[in-house]
């Protein structure tokens, strides 16, 4: 357990670390969140990420609760505090605290929570094997690209997956399209060798990890879509893997019942994992 | 602002009245609750709201907090304690204190938080007038059965009623079908003069009032049917309403922009909420 946690002005014990009932992030989910990996004692992809929340709190009109700049310290003082070399930042910010009422409420001031974590790296026999997905219905609301703590549908299809034996779960829309994991986006290398991940509109959030690995599809020398893709074609895939802050590139080998491609980590795979890895060492 | 609040085995003063950060209902959306109008010092509809959490716990597997015998001294105890003759209880229960993972934590103890609300009745205005609602897309997630605090999407729908000058917002579903308000229930009566409410499946919450209201449909004489209706169809009707546990039955006089029948409350609705009224008084 981390020593600290910052609330709302103050680095407080962990354990007291406390929010009033009448915080409108748990009387309404109304509020958002982020995790910003830390590596080597340096936060990785860090602009980005600010630059994610300042999408959710517009997009649900939360003020910033303090500068971008005195955000950063707040990070930068807590991880300090309770020495965190390698890990994870996680920060949510909320309406407030309002007597109950739907509608935003007219003086709130935005709450702040900033906890860390700290996490071993992903164990090398998951990314040596690969790792299992199964496939659930997508149930989430329509906003899925604001990063909000209206998590609960994830929280069952991780449920789910974690009582299957699997790693993670891929949410299938109605019309039979993989969107994406519950906390990880989703891409396959197709049949025919082209690399696939649905295009970020509202039915995925637009994972920073996801975005740097956009990036790099370049270096690894395959046709690179932006696109949705069937439950179907990722089952008749040559690959699939799983991008995430904490799991960065980490393949997928089975689907269900389905083995994808020879059953092991395939080559597009390994080079983006190895481009990413290389990226964030950078 | 309410003396007192129940949070987790103690009543503490309402200011002092937290939760920890690692609650899962505040990280997650992980946790469920329930309204129970006070009327006269008396729980209105009390076990049917203790049997809509029984099914919204069962339904995420989550235990109680206590036993149901437990639970009702608790809102009685507070309900007392805060003096609340006239008003609500609102009480939330959620998956417990964990370290931040999706998935359901092995050891957490569900948590429970009891507050009061003071409330006056209804406005007479509001009845005697009726309101308005403005149609918006439905958005929510497809568990909508579930009394979740996942109520992100309805706090927005509100908010655009607010600002609209509206007192409700109706949530339209892809298929152009009202589901419900933002935190009611939808009715209206035909052009051909039925009274329609949508069939209780996961696209809404069944009310507590709404089914209170349908063991008194027979009572007024009109043929009654379960079953979707579009905003088309509100549009044209002769008289709409809306159902909830504190504005019993309202008249919507205006949807959107259209005149609801003769932009007066009409009788079937005066009929129901004259019914309703004399079953909480009873």
């Amino acid at each position: 357990m981390p020593r600290f946690a910052y609330v709302n002005g103050r680095y407080v014990p962990h354990p007291d670390a406390a929010v009033h009932i009448e915080d409108r992030g748990y009387q309404f989910a109304d509020g958002v969140y982020e995790v910003v990996p830390v590596q080597n004692g340096r936060m990785i992809d860090e602009e980005p990420h600010l630059d994610r929340l300042d999408y959710s709190l517009r997009e649900l009109r939360i003020a910033w609760p303090m500068s971008r700049a005195a955000l950063k310290l707040v990070l930068r003082e807590l991880t300090r505090r309770n020495g965190l070399t390698n890990g994870l930042v996680y920060l949510q910010v909320t309406r407030g605290v309002a007597p109950r009422d739907h509608k935003f409420p007219k003086a709130a001031k935005p709450a702040l929570v900033v906890t860390t974590k700290r996490m071993n790296p992903t164990p090398a026999a998951l990314v040596e094997r690969g790792v299992r997905v199964i496939a659930v219905p997508d149930i989430r609301w329509k906003r899925c690209d604001i990063k909000s703590v209206s998590l609960l549908p994830n929280v069952l299809g991780k449920q789910k997956a974690a009582e299957a034996g699997a790693f993670e779960a891929w949410q299938v829309d109605a019309e039979g399209f993989v969107t994406e994991g519950t906390s990880t986006n989703a891409w396959i290398v197709t049949s025919d060798g082209a690399l696939v991940t649905r295009n970020a509109d509202a039915a995925i959030l637009n994972g920073i990890t996801r975005q740097a690995v956009i990036r790099l599809t370049n270096e690894v020398g395959v046709a690179f879509e932006e696109r949705p893709f069937s439950l179907a074609e990722a089952k008749a895939a040559r690959e699939a893997f799983l991008t995430s802050s904490s799991g960065h590139v980490l393949p997928i080998t089975r689907i269900d019942d389905a083995v994808v491609g020879d059953g092991k980590p395939g080559p597009v795979t390994k080079r983006l994992r190895a481009a990413y890895l290389g990226y964030v060492a950078a």
